[in-house]
């Protein structure tokens, strides 16, 4: 079934919203940890993170201009510290309930009940029950002229996970890790992995 | 275990690229079809897709300096146009292979087997066999000075889905459709839906 632009604009705008945040595919959903410089803690579940770069190690985030994103903005804005903890099955319905629009001055983890957590100095809260945390520092942030929103590149300072997830080619196995993935607005899914495929070459025939 | 960011500086190369590719969680995979001004087709695997906007509906790709990375963005820059594609277990195999250093002068479509598709008289090639078709526009470029890499925004002209994977909601049930998700640098997943969440509200208990 094709639909054209025209089509696509004259859909609802709830309909157009979930229709179009399921066109890029299966995304990350992680929690973010901040806190204000009043010392407030606030977690956000966030699907729009990617990898920026390996060396040195960046994560870009991008941030629409609605209220509960925009606490953890000015967050990181105040203390440029935060984090980045992956959703499992264990955590993932209070994880989506800190989406709803809570005043700055309430603290998503009383609110919702989940447990900071924090490493060494690192001065952001982490997610306790989350099984692989990232500590990150903020880098730089773009606007995007088209729509406004920011994209937040931040360099990861830290990294907490189980060793048994970690293999000799340093590929961390989420599925084992209980990460789940996120489509559309507010769906959520486990994996089973399909195959982990070889480095692809010119010259060495498709398997 | 704690893996402070001297110790993730000391990793071998290879072991640090997959490691940190890992961290940011399962990531939608697409494959990019484009098209040089001379009419060479061209196909290679995205995982750095996401969503930017829905009114109007915007998708970023964050390419890095890569050969296989710059040819598609030559060509987006040549004719403005480019097509998003899903993977699925169909052809994940060949869609990876689209990862090899091919030359400009190679179309990936010819040398791994898949076949591109037209659809009404948009000017990039789509992926016949994808199941989930996005056709889009150039509209903004950002490059980053973290690091070089260059965050390109597409305006959606049009989408191709099977009509029975569309929900009354908008939602797109990926999973019916097959779509896949990646993690790390080479790991393909399927997925199995563990639920689908109300809109979050400040004062709805925790289900």
């Amino acid at each position: 079934m094709l639909y054209t632009r025209s089509k696509i604009d004259q859909f609802d705008k709830r309909f157009r919203t979930q229709f179009i945040n399921s066109l890029t595919g299966f995304k990350s959903i992680n929690l973010i940890g901040s806190k204000s410089k009043e010392g407030i803690e606030n977690v956000a579940p966030f699907s729009q993170v990617i990898h920026v770069g390996a060396h040195p190690p960046l994560v870009g985030v991008l941030f629409r201009p609605g209220v509960v994103e925009r606490n953890t903005l000015e967050n990181i804005r105040e203390i440029f510290y935060f984090t980045l903890n992956h959703i499992t099955a264990s955590n993932f319905i209070q994880g989506h309930q800190t989406s709803a629009r809570y005043a700055k001055e309430v603290s998503e983890f009383k609110a919702t009940g989940l447990k900071s957590q924090y490493i060494e100095d690192f001065p952001a809260p982490f997610i306790a029950s989350s099984k692989i945390k990232v500590g990150l520092k903020f880098k730089e942030e773009v606007t995007l002229a088209s729509n406004g929103t920011h994209l937040l590149v931040g360099e990861i300072i830290l990294v907490d996970l189980p060793e048994e997830y970690l293999g000799n080619d340093g590929f961390i196995d989420l599925e084992k890790a209980g990460s789940l993935t996120c489509s559309g607005l507010d769906s959520y899914h486990k994996t089973t992995v399909v195959k982990r495929l070889p480095y692809a070459k010119v010259d060495k025939p498709i398997l």
